[in-house]
């Protein structure tokens, strides 16, 4: 029965004003989560805009549908559509106080206003092609906060426990140093008790900011790669004519 | 008539000692808005300095006339005409009490400055060009800060309405939060009361930061690309003469 | 006697459970050394945390002799090798409160994750590469921040003692505005009692951001360089083939 | 007599101990210029020290006559023999307290360290050359800057006289707005008497990011090509030769 239903959804789909609706549904619910956040607005209004909220998220409940009845398996297979499911399941899980993370995750749904514009999804895929290059020195980078919270925790943990009091609070201030924000108030602070503070803090300061610029680098030099990986091929066919046309002369003017 | 006047206001335009005398007038314009500024000096002569104002902005307007007659309707196809035209006109609004920003607005005539000088026209074509390469990903962010905003908005705003307590207010705050300004502060008094805000925070930091490296490489790769477009063609002139030469060879191999 | 040892050792060495044994042990070493920064964990379980951080670095001992007996002096002509042996013995000075720092450094155990992994052991050695390339601009910049040290510490050293008072607090407060963290308040202070103190400070900042930028570039164009280096041997693969079948052309050609 | 003084001060000056020599003498000086920064340290050995530095001085002035004695009229040709004769130059000005910046500026003498290392001396001739490329990036955001003064000192001048009273006042927040460190102090301050001022601000900020990020671009781009200039050489060399030998095995072809 849904094989039959089949094709029409997939005439639906492919109907010139179906992706200009679509769009136009998620900005509606994008601006419909934006009202709901102003308290003034949700005092007068606030039934209201539930209810339409409630009504879009219906519709889009039906638009998978009608969207996994036309393409089958492959609706699963296509990571967007995926990324869909996602954001349109967890408006469905019961949004009681005690849950009030996934209640605010409603908001996820504007991130459709990215699967919907096909240039948009291309620079998420470029971002998250770019992620695998950078691993092993976020990786480094992990390992060098943990040693340089340890270090800290033990050292100025006992003196400064609101920034140093154990491991956590310890990498979220180093992490903070790393953004440069704030820490000279932390070093001079700590300085009043510990002298020499500084030279801990600069090595780390150094250390942090030459890694966060190779790790900026590394994503820089794997642009360029992609970016330069078509140009060789037109380098190399030209390369093989020539060669070939070499070969052919090199035959003709031996043979004789 | 106009058509008469065309000839010698073309002379004028292409004379030596025009253009360093525009030039001249844009700087002296630019010293007397300076000047203006300055409330001591305003007290004293600020009749002189509104009297030389209005001065120079007939000049402008007669200057405009001018290439406007000489140029006819080129005048207006010429972008930077049409910038200066815009400059100057937004001077003529009435400059009551009630529009003190169309007021302000009569500083962009320092903006003529650049387009005075073909070496800064350049620079700002250079900025203009680079823009739709970034359009994508400032797209992306926007989306990204609005659903950011949202869930902001949601889960913070009842407890800091001053920095979430809507989604204007919370888009400014993740502004200022991606520009790494202050952020501690906000985080760090956040937790007090949300323990694992933290998560969000830094998750958004992650984010958002990874998508202004994006977006800076977007630009680097762009440039690079625009620099090496040159480049090739003169590679591309050389091989063309190898193959050439080849093929003559070839063919006087092989006929013989 | 060692020397027969060898081969067995050499045998557990490459057996394939040893890597991640290793790995697991130094990941739950940085466990017990994190659990350690809680001082409520510590106050219960002290005894039982200091026990097992001894019983993990008696392990690292015999590991290294394990391996110091398999590879006999190659194990001190590997740079990795040395940093494990470095890491390890540091943890073995007396851990009195005289020397918080040193016991404070048994953290660095943590850094063996890194010599563990084969990646992130290439991050290491790519940063370390990097840093010849950057050595005459870092010595630039110690000039530099130098001499705007010495003479901050004369204009501004009788005023503002503890910012500008001697050299080293002058190139502290040079380094915290070189990182343009909280520059404005040090810098509108001064100006309160020196009202040229921009022109020094503004200046100083032009400099020292020119000369990360150019740090920076520097660090980049190595990068490209080092990158592109194997691309120009295939080039010139085909290039030496080009030009020898065209001497071998020319040969046939003209010797007839 | 100045000329027959001239062979035997080359020999000076070539000798192999001359140059670490006067690299120990400026160490040395930079050494005492870092030692009167310290006012303990000036109060007991402060006549000493002075006695040393202007020793010194003399030394350095008696180097700089052997060296123009020696190279005569090529000593002024030479940029870093200007820069060194400049640098001690303005130690010899009376150093009373009403000139105490010209009395500072004697710590100018400690950037002989970089003209007399070659590698420093490469670095600051580099850093050079890069200005050229970013002059017309540079007239641009003080046009822009200027523009933006003389805006926020209409709007926001009479509210805000401390940080924007007149146009160099105004232009100084700027700049520190530009370098984004407390941009959001002033902005939400401003915000409270003139709500949509973050409509200026934003704007501004996004216009002066984009543009460092242009200026930042324009300087790699610069630094690649110039990097760039010398591979061309080798392949150009090569298709010559390619070339050449095309030329002779068509001529041996045809001419038969």
């Amino acid at each position: 029965m849904l094989n039959s239903l089949s094709v029409p959804f997939k005439k639906i789909l492919s109907s010139k004003s179906w992706n200009p609706f679509i769009t136009f549904m998620i900005l509606f619910n994008t601006l419909i989560l934006g009202m709901e956040t102003y308290p003034g607005l949700m005092k007068d209004y606030g039934n209201i805009l539930t209810f339409i909220d409630q009504a879009i998220l219906i519709f889009f409940i039906v638009e998978l549908l009608i969207r996994f009845i036309a393409h089958g398996g492959n609706f699963l297979k296509d990571p967007w559509s995926l990324f869909d499911l996602f954001v349109v399941t967890i408006s469905l899980f019961p949004a009681q106080d005690a849950f009030s993370a996934l209640r605010a995750a409603r908001a996820l749904r504007a991130l459709r206003l990215i699967s919907v514009f096909p240039k948009l999804r291309k620079v998420i895929e470029g971002l998250v092609m770019a992620i695998p290059g950078i691993c092993a020195i976020a990786g480094v980078m992990a390992v060098i906060m943990c040693v340089f919270g340890l270090i800290a925790s033990k050292l100025y943990g006992p003196y400064y426990p609101e920034w140093f009091g154990n491991l956590h609070l310890s990498i979220f201030s180093l992490f903070q140093i790393m953004t440069l924000e704030g820490w000279p108030d932390i070093v001079r602070t700590v300085m009043t008790q510990k002298p020499f503070a500084w030279v801990f803090f600069v090595t780390y300061i150094l250390i942090a900011t030459f890694s966060v610029l190779n790790l900026f680098i590394a994503v820089v030099v794997d642009a360029m790669q992609r970016n330069h990986q078509d140009e060789p091929d037109i380098h190399h066919a030209q390369q093989a004519h020539i060669q070939k046309q070499l070969d052919a002369i090199l035959y003709a003017v031996t043979k004789k």
